[in-house]
């Protein structure tokens, strides 16, 4: 094969092929970023972002929340999912953009906690799905008190990054919840007033474990106590017939899909409903403002640059949190600066002192109502529901602060008995599962600070073995949140939280409050074990002991009887005080 | 504190907080995932990011590259870091888009073998610059025959994604190049006739060590022998202070970097030169077209749908890699396809039939001229150039393809006799350097699939200890370069390879070649050493055996000389036998 001549680019030849990059383009082409990197992980994560949204809609709105999550095999590779929530809906005007743009929504630019903080995630399953089968997402929509539903197909423009509208209808479609069967008596399905219903049919792979959907679904139940979950998978003849002897093989418990004889839609595969546990919304967490000391020069300088104050007194007072008017005089005298300038004409050199005198200026730490952490009461009532154990804690730590962003982190442990929980065994690690505002990360354990701060921690010094650098072995659950109005993730996926040094120790910290409170029942169980043994051992002996004493200081039967009694006596008070 | 009242939203309030996010906003916020989550690594990677272009565009114009790096440090935290290089230039109108948007530039929409590929890196540590010391990114640039070059300022109005000009002049600025004296004697300074200058001021922290600017530069010198390399790097005195004292204190050997008296510019910090060990320009690697096996059914309707081909037979065979006109037919008729239609009026059922033909028919892989390894000699020469050892060997694998992107792998191994090389013992894990389209790889080392590759082997089989699942143990570099037309990163901060299986498959067989090579070179040095004992062993006897043999066969001393000869030459014999 003759190779083809070299072109040589000039700057004029380069130039005519430089080209903005849409941001739909890029993730297209970098789809494992977003959690799209195999078709096992895409099911999971188009569930995962619509559930997250359902959620955070419900929240904001005061309602409690009903989800329902729809999965359908419609060909070998090929799902059809529908996820519809009983939330506030969305406005006809938004819901092309929402669902079919990335980058767009209203969590970005707000510090306030969320489980959603991109605006790409949903936008992206919808992406994934036109990728790989060139269908549309299909959105059916109803707000509080509005006639009729709106029912849009939308797809992603991905050269523009743009919503393309396929279609555009009035509906009289109201969101239905179907319920698992009560002790076998059929539930009446549930309409809600509003609400919101998305359809996404893609490539994909539905395998059952520790990675899957249901596994998520699960873990979203446990750390969301308000929420109604009802689910079901229905799988294509010939899938189902696959899974249900794979099942039989692994005598793998079926978590929750159901197997379908008919893959038509309108079939009766039974709804899995996970019924919520408290009918209290968490209390919303307040948005709040930067805090000066998160702030870095340049950005100091354009939100001077861009504040509606007409001083430089007022910004601070009103554009940032935990500043004072007199603090903010405090500053720009400190600063040199005339505290009356005007913000938006304040010079480099200015911005720099003001930078520095605020850095020099002892502030509050930021509010920290813009966090609802589970709470330590029901990260153990969650643990106990779901896990078989002995031993159960939860820690919840105070609130602290990384790059000026609050966030607090809590952990749970659930430890077993070895032998009692066949899924737990002492040789093995530990299984950690972790969360972050609420949703469980499934994936990247290896790259999360979370599984860095576990593997730091001594445990050792608790009781458990451990190879060096790595988790612990045993028979237990470990199970850490975090919350913040910002979390750091490693990627756009979500699935794994940044390395940062507060973040890590404040982790670290919190599990060893969880591993001492752990070494304290272990020590005492190991003690009781020990007293017991030797109790039982003397229990051996007392008669002999009672009839060497009648012996020996020649007392009656009667007398040895109390004195086996005494001695019985004596043991239980030794064996209590121990 | 008296709580806030709860807000709650409906459909309305919330659709009034919707809006769109800029890419430069959601970059800024989410910086760690561009590679500046600390100082150190913030320096690091607004090096090698304006050292990519460089290279590249050097590359691409067929130039010899001439690349200065100098660093000065203006303030304790704060650097100003200059990359001058001797490439074509950039033409006046692209300079301030090219410095300061994210996603745009020239590589992401071609399928071919580049460093850069997003558009996103440079002006990412522009905007890592002015978002922490509020400064611009400054650009010099000279293209070939023009009279003047352009002196630019941009900062970008991360609002927009857009660039801010702040300054825009002509100047008369020629990319010079100074470097280190040879032998003691003062080298005069290059002019080049056309390059560019980027310098950009930031807060950031200069450490040497695995994950320095030095050793990424050392680094990059040796996997582009054409590259010519000046560096220096300008300290405070405060800093230089303490570097010295650190130094001598740690007894490291300085890199490259020297110390300043005076922190002003104009000072005479010597320069560091990497010389190029080759004259000749790697091979220009070709732009391919995309293979139909890589594409999925929603992007073949795309690419359909924007085809500039009249019939689909046309398009088929115009826009793919390896589809002749022949190849076309065949598709077509398999999809029961008329192969005049219009390619942009396709339906979706006829896509998906299309899709499914193109599945089912067999095609060439793609073709490969996309890539251009360093090549087997050229990794052994640079391994011998920089490492200390006994034993090299290197090996590149034929190319193949993941996702329709054809891909290879390439490794090279030093190692040395223990005790031989202080920076390599056998205690310790093996040294992986791992490099991407010929772009060294500091950071997030476990979570590379080169990483994973390479502890997936059994280097026991080979010779080497290796705990479970780890790097094997010993004296030994392992250095692994991935060519691609797209390499899949794990973030855009392009630190880690992606686990897609294909590559990690291949990455194990190109190990496992290097790793039967380094076998049959420690067996032999082992058989050899024990063949060496027992030579002594036995030449230690040969005199006392001919004493004896001479008394029993009654021989004369000069017999016995023979004697002791003839032994002497059966021992050696022998022992070169073995």
């Amino acid at each position: 094969m003759r190779k083809k001549p070299m072109v040589q680019e000039t700057a004029e030849s380069l130039a005519g092929r430089q080209r903005e990059i849409s941001v739909s383009e890029f993730f297209l082409k970098n789809r494992h970023l977003l959690g799209f990197d195999n078709p096992r992980k895409a099911l999971m994560t188009t569930v995962k972002e619509a559930v997250d949204n359902a959620l955070d809609a419900c929240e904001e709105a005061g309602i409690l929340p009903q989800i329902s999550v729809e999965i359908q095999q419609t060909a070998d590779t090929r799902f059809r999912v529908s996820i519809t929530d009983n939330g506030p809906g969305i406005v006809r005007a938004q819901i092309p953009k929402i669902f079919a743009k990335l980058l767009y929504g209203s969590k970005f630019h707000r510090l306030r906690m969320s489980r959603g903080q991109q605006g790409i995630g949903i936008s992206a399953a919808g992406m994934y799905g036109q990728l790989t089968t060139g269908t549309s997402t299909r959105i059916l929509s109803r707000t509080k008190g509005s006639k009729t539903a709106h029912a849009i197909d939308v797809q992603i423009d991905t050269r523009k990054n743009m919503p393309t509208i396929l279609k555009d209808e009035e509906s009289d479609w109201h969101p239905v919840f179907y319920q698992a069967a009560i002790d076998g008596k059929p539930v009446e399905p549930v309409t809600a007033k509003s609400g919101t219903c998305v359809t996404i049919e893609m490539e994909a792979a539905y395998v059952r474990g520790r990675l899957s959907v249901d596994e998520y679904l699960k873990q979203c139940a446990v750390v969301n106590p308000h929420l109604q979950l009802h689910y079901r998978i229905v799988l294509t003849r010939a899938a189902a017939r696959d899974e249900e002897e794979g099942r039989k093989g692994s005598k793998a418990k079926a978590a929750a899909a159901e197997v379908a004889e008919e893959p038509a839609p309108g079939n009766d595969v039974p709804w899995t409903t996970f019924l919520r546990a408290t009918n209290q919304v968490p209390d919303q967490p307040q948005e709040i403002k930067p805090h000066p000391h998160g702030v870095e020069l340049g950005m100091l300088m354009q939100m001077l640059k861009n504040s509606p104050a007409r001083t430089v007194r007022a910004a601070l007072s009103q554009d940032f949190s935990r500043v004072s008017e007199k603090t903010a005089l405090e500053i720009c005298e400190r600063a040199k600066l005339n505290p009356k300038a005007n913000p938006t004409r304040i010079a480099h050199q200015e911005s720099e002192a003001l930078f520095k005198a605020i850095a020099e200026t002892k502030l509050m730490r930021p509010p920290m109502d813009c966090l609802s952490p589970i709470g330590e009461a029901a990260i153990e009532a969650g643990l106990r529901k779901e896990i078989v154990a002995d031993f159960y804690t939860a820690v919840t730590r105070s609130p602290t602060v990384y790059r000026g962003n609050p966030f607090l982190v809590e952990a749970g442990l659930a430890y077993a008995k070895p032998g009692d929980n066949a899924d737990l065994t002492a040789e093995e690690p530990i299984r950690l599962m972790r969360f972050a505002n609420r949703v469980p990360l499934l994936y990247m354990a290896g790259a999360c600070s979370m599984n860095k701060a576990a593997a730091s921690v001594n445990w050792k010094a608790y009781g458990l073995s451990q190879p060096r650098g790595s988790l612990p072995l045993g028979p237990m659950v470990l199970m850490v949140h975090i919350a913040s109005v910002w979390v750091p993730f490693t990627s756009e996926s979500k699935e794994a939280v940044a390395h940062y040094p507060e973040i890590i120790k404040e982790l670290a910290f919190c599990l060893q409050e969880c591993g001492r409170r752990l070494s304290v029942f272990l020590h005492k169980r190991q003690r009781l074990a020990e007293a017991d043994r030797k109790r039982q051992y003397m229990e051996l002996y007392i008669p002999h002991l009672a009839l060497g004493l009648k012996d020996i200081l020649d007392l009656k039967d009667r007398d040895e009887q109390a004195l086996v009694k005494q001695l019985h006596t004596l043991l239980e008070r030794t064996h209590l005080e121990t």
